[in-house]
């Protein structure tokens, strides 16, 4: 199994995904900056799978403060992760669940030792990892009922085993009704500007030896037409309250043509990407990514130069256009604040 | 002005366009295989200019030829062209035009001397261009009335100066609008797999003075659903009889977003692009070509090594989403057989 990301003895350790599909290396951070960088500078990505690297690099930094500095100093650690990313909401999820159990562990022992509040914060940073690695297993279990033997599914970017803890959510849907032995074909988008579809996921569908073949973005709507995508499956950056589903820029597109072509549209997400403090999509923020990233082509210059470029990694899809949610909870359709409180997913109980 | 293709005393000049934007050389072909070649390996591209090449390239051959074979083997030159890209009907138009031209030579003085049909033959062929450009100014005064000051208007491929004779099918509406003083900005998708946006209509914008931005394929959805768009206008390879279009891959899909979001899609093409001969889209041939343009870029390997790509060049955009066909005879909208008929488009009367 893949090892995206993982603690090895008071260092966090990273497959370095700017290097894949060529090359498979790893870095290993020892200071919470060197994750911080990480996160930035894409080494790892995938909403899931930068909620764990900011747990862990959280635990990373308390590990390394002085015993009497643990208590002023760890909020800013906290405070310089929330800055790295503002579209994924698993980020902020993470953080807020280091600060609880941070705080908990004060109030539970109000004289208690450095050390063992970051103990403490080192056991919830792989709790968090195992949780993301079970959810994405739960997710498996309900998805793959809406896959058909015979199906060609069509994934845009990358929310595999790479974007996660491990296994994947809308690739572990995936995985999952492979390994059920149904003979499916991956349609996958190479998802530009960054190509993690063409990098990313066909790496892993090909080291899993899932049929899969690769497509470019502005080819996944004539596929639809011409009767060859049986289902969507994408994974999520942040799930409004009201269903609306921010991911990467694209996949609005993807939903507006399978409506078009009543080809079912599916999220994968775990119940920590669902935000219940955003009402709507419209409220989620988008980042704004560097110009270069799609004035250049895997690192070759392809307009001329001077020329300029937007860059939004992530669009938002309205909910009317998502047939359902795959959640660890089960299988959530509109309306979608209903399901999410009928789910006990949490905040919404 | 650019010069996409011309006639040098007996030699085809072409820009050669996969080198641009980054250096701007030319190629002369002095056989009529080298313009095949250029053809097939998208030297020249672009739906109108492939045809102007083409009938160069069969006054070229028919120049070369000795006088007595001149009867004998023009058709295998023709022929040989007609073999070069199964998509743009513009081609066979050509092809068709140079034989008609050919065929009423020898009829209006039987004991023609070989060296004046091959004069008429050049004759024809410059026509063809001229006539070529003519149309696309004609097409630049009727569309320019569809842009407002102010407007963003959102591209794809190339459908410029270097796809025709010279100043564009839809960028020359473009062109028209911006030298009557129109404000307007342009989105520039940079059309994977060729990245004919990025490449050339980018140079295009930029040496025309002509505010531009690049962006994905799959962030033109997104800036719909924002409100950042006004229309859309792209070129066509082949419009069928019923006013289905075949054009870049990519096409169907910003039809179907431009009418999700009540964005205008206009379709700029001459005349000649019209097929009275194809009665829907569903019987355009797509040309698919070689996986490798999706696997790699400028030879750099993107995907997994021995992983599959599809690569069909073109889709089809059903009459349904089209607000509107810009002709050098007019503006056409639905039902665009009435329409075709009543413009007095060739075939249709």
């Amino acid at each position: 199994m893949i090892k995206t990301i993982s603690w090895d003895r008071g260092a966090v350790v990273m497959i370095d995904q700017r290097a894949l599909p060529h090359e498979e290396r790893y870095i290993t951070c020892r200071e919470y900056r060197e994750v911080i960088d990480a996160i930035n500078d894409m080494t790892i990505r995938g909403a899931p799978a930068v909620g764990i690297a900011a747990a862990m690099g959280i635990a990373l930094g308390a590990l390394n403060l002085p015993g009497k500095q643990l208590k002023e100093d760890f909020y800013s650690i906290c405070d310089a992760f929330s800055r790295t990313r503002p579209t994924a909401v698993n980020l902020f999820w993470a953080i807020d669940r280091m600060k609880s159990r941070f705080e908990k562990e004060f109030a539970s022992t109000p004289n208690i030792k450095a050390a063992a509040v970051k103990k403490a914060l080192t056991e919830e940073a792989l709790r968090i990892l195992e949780e993301d690695v079970r959810a994405n297993r739960q997710m498996g279990i309900h998805g793959k009922r809406l896959i058909k033997d015979g199906d060609t599914i069509l994934t845009h970017c990358n929310a595999g085993a790479l974007a996660t803890g491990g296994y994947g959510t809308a690739l572990g849907v995936i995985r999952a009704a492979h390994e059920e032995g149904k003979k499916i074909h991956v349609l996958v988008d190479e998802t530009r500007p960054l190509l993690q579809g063409a990098r990313l996921t066909a790496w892993e569908m090909k080291n899993e030896g899932i049929p899969a073949t690769l497509i470019t973005d502005s080819m996944a709507g004539s596929f639809m037409k011409r009767g060859m995508v049986n289902l969507v499956i994408v994974g999520a950056d942040r799930i409004a309250a009201n269903g609306d589903v921010a991911n990467k820029i694209g996949t609005y597109s993807l939903a507006v043509l399978a409506k078009a072509n009543r080809v079912p549209f599916y999220v994968a997400a775990p119940i920590s990407t669902i935000d219940r403090h955003t009402r709507t999509g419209n409220e989620i923020p988008i980042e704004e990514r560097k110009e270069k990233e799609v004035l250049r082509f895997h690192g070759t210059k392809i307009a001329p130069g001077g020329f300029n470029a937007y860059n939004p990694a992530f669009d938002v899809t309205p909910n009317r256009y998502i047939t359902a949610i795959i959640t660890e909870k089960g299988i959530i359709t509109a309306p979608f604040l209903k399901g999410f409180k009928e789910s006990g997913s949490q905040g919404f109980e």
